[in-house]
């Protein structure tokens, strides 16, 4: 016993840091034993990041010297990028063998996002029966529901009882490695309801399963997106969720577990496309690959810089009459920008939380105009007042406030309204509102500030 | 079994929007048969979301109609801010009542928000046993796994067979509703194996508990951060695991449906905290509430504008001289302002998936230097050429592209090396590391692009 208490500690958090010099001292000197002594104490997820923390030339030895141990699930536990490449370096033979190991959803993921060629390569040299039920996930579109499912599940018509049930899980070999329901199905295979595990547990013997209590069945069909899927695990509490084709059979079965990579993936996304990083760049990419990725995004926004320089240079002469405008513009600008991202970032946030829907649309926006109207008026009169004592002109001070109110007015509007407008003509929100935002606010702040002291000051 | 084909449908999406209306309206007509007759078809997670999108007048008197059908987890389906609107309209005396008919990890979370005040009040009203039994969870830290645990959990000793065990769990009344997993527990209650039910299930009666094939046993220890507990799941693909307390004695389970909620929360807390809302701002907040919670970071933002705008007035000279400076300068800052946020929201996102740990440290931050230099050199070029035709100035446009390479090596520089060193010191890098990222990208931006026009051009 006192062993596995040990076990437990040594489970608990990160795997010890120490390992990894130990591993590559031990690559580096091609000490074999050693490395596999070490992994073979580790769960396939820590593999995986010990692989994505090693340099490439490193990979290369490390996984020569733990191919005979490799558990197949280090390749679903991967990113993209370490994967394509921890395939590459196991070659197409090896990898077709040991994916029909893996349950289906994991092999799913492992080949969904290889390159068309290499995904038919590995295909084809996979046996007849296990290829079939992948194509049968991968003729799902990406991201669906379809994609997540497992292939593996119990079902059993409505008329057996609690006994004949328990007597078959024991007796049937090809049942799932682990399942937390069972579905009664009808004749025609459609599910009529999820029986917990549990459930069946505490139950008689001679009870029938279509007597027992049976939770709500929130059955998902297989075109879902994975998003809204793991919305319906949220919503219900689900641990796990049976899958349906569009005739409404039963095809397979969704847990938990792949909800919390989904959730983790999803909310990944809408940072990273936030924050102005658009492909699927991981930070053990290469410097090569990252620039690339972030090249285009840069461009986008360089355009939008030389936008709002061109408002600048429209007002060359008033800028050259009084310089105080080319020190406080970019004030105006800021302000502006920071309180746009603010309500775009809780607008993008909540539609994919799904708590901004066209239900609340105008309340939500009527409030935000509120919101900009208060903090815009404080802060007009804070940096107002400033600008009037820093170059002791009270008439700049005006201008200053005014463009300041005019700037965050029309941030806080945009903020909520560009995010919608891209939502309903069917962009991700993430992924372009920041850009527009920006451009708006930059353009916005220059030309009411610069204009209004064209206007009233020189 | 046609019916429970539509109720299947039913179930799918977000509920029906035209539900809500029809609501509101029998809100209005004050009918309640018609309100409890849709509310009893819905599950409390769409009840939750109908109390949130109702106005804070129809609150009232939705809550008076449905309070006798009142399911107590609608309450912890509830938003923070709309929890403690509707707690005090329902009253602490009904809510200490339908508290304990709540599992207690839920219960937990709706009491562990509460005001203080509050939150004693109702605690003394709950009856001693239900009492204590949330007192054990409240003791543990905000945050850790102690508030995420649930007390139902079923332990058994190590020489029970298959057989007992479910003779047990059929004779045994106080059991969780739900549960995944059995614990075996050594005499000191310490968890020796868990066996997942589909294991238990599928063995012959007359095994016993200690002989079956465990997996993988991952204790969680009460008081670890709910992060690093989330981690654990997506590590283990866990459904469910036990908490132990200090002396590793079993006393919760953790599973998987409340770790969705923890990474659907903490996800959403960088991505606000990235954009700018630091309080714990909802969509459904009122108009007054959400500009407080904005202000202080705008007030924030006002400072860094002004240190950026005194850079400029050190060049108030060379800008009368060279209006062109003051239209180029706002597209250095900028440019700079988003290398630098796409490398910070990798190094934001990666520390909290662990992807960036110390061991990787150095290598991550040759890379974004590398990165920061080609995208500066190719930018600066670009840039360079467009500053010399647009004003027809070589030399204007040589200080532009040095300016630009400049500051997007510094905003690369900055945009890892801010938020581990701000992980380092303990502060959240999602929450600080942007303010003082765009200080340093505008004051480089400004200041090398105005100092070598100053020095060199004029």
């Amino acid at each position: 016993m006192d062993k596995d208490v040990t076990n437990i500690k040594k489970t608990q958090n990160q795997f010890d840091p120490s390992l990894i010099s130990e591993i590559m001292n031990s690559v580096d000197t091609n000490n074999r034993i050693s490395v596999i002594k070490i992994i073979e104490e580790l769960p396939p997820a820590d593999i995986a990041d010990i692989i994505q923390l090693l340099r490439s030339s490193e990979r290369k030895s490390f996984l020569d010297i733990i191919k005979d141990h490799f558990d197949p699930e280090i390749l679903s536990d991967l990113e993209e990028g370490a994967r394509e490449e921890v395939i590459n370096l196991l070659g197409h033979n090896f990898v077709a063998e040991i994916l029909p190991k893996l349950e289906t959803d994991d092999a799913v993921h492992v080949i969904e996002d290889l390159k068309e060629d290499d995904k038919n390569i590995i295909l084809n040299k996979i046996p007849k029966r296990d290829r079939e039920e992948l194509q049968l996930s991968l003729n799902y579109p990406d991201d669906s529901a379809g994609r997540l499912m497992s292939l593996d599940f119990v079902a059993t018509p409505p008329d057996w009882d609690v006994g004949r049930t328990i007597d078959f899980l024991r007796d049937e070999k090809d049942l799932p490695n682990e399942f937390y329901e069972i579905y009664i199905v009808g004749p025609t295979f459609k599910p009529i309801a999820a029986l917990s595990l549990s459930n069946i547990l505490r139950s008689e013997r001679t009870n029938k399963l279509e007597n027992l209590k049976s939770d709500h069945l929130v059955a998902i069909p297989a075109e879902m997106d994975k998003e809204l899927v793991a919305h319906q695990f949220e919503r219900f509490d689900l641990v796990s969720a049976p899958v349906i084709d569009e005739g409404g059979r039963l095809i397979g079965v969704i847990t938990a577990d792949d909800i919390v990579d989904v959730i983790q993936e999803e909310a990944g996304e809408d940072i990273k496309f936030l924050g102005g990083v658009v492909g699927d760049e991981n930070i053990t990419d290469s410097a090569l690959r990252t620039s690339r990725g972030r090249f285009t995004w840069l461009l986008i926004n360089l355009f939008t810089a030389i936008i709002a320089s061109t408002v600048i240079a429209l007002f060359d002469g008033t800028i050259e009459e009084m310089v105080a405008l080319a020190i406080l513009m970019p004030i105006v600008a800021s302000m502006g920008g920071n309180a746009g991202t603010q309500t775009l970032t809780i607008a993008v946030r909540s539609i994919s939380t799904r708590e901004l829907v066209p239900l609340n649309y105008r309340r939500i926006i009527n409030k935000e105009i509120l919101v900009s109207f208060y903090n815009g008026v404080f802060f007009a009169i804070i940096v107002g007042i400033l600008g009037a004592i820093w170059f002791e002109n009270n008439p700049l001070g005006i201008v200053l406030a005014i463009a300041m109110t005019l700037n965050m007015l029309v941030a806080g509007l945009s903020g909520i309204l560009i995010p919608l407008g891209l939502y309903k003509i069917g962009v991700d929100p993430a992924l372009a509102s920041s850009v527009f935002l920006t451009t708006v606010t930059d353009v916005v702040g220059f030309f009411s500030f610069l204009g209004l002291a064209t206007w009233l000051l020189v």
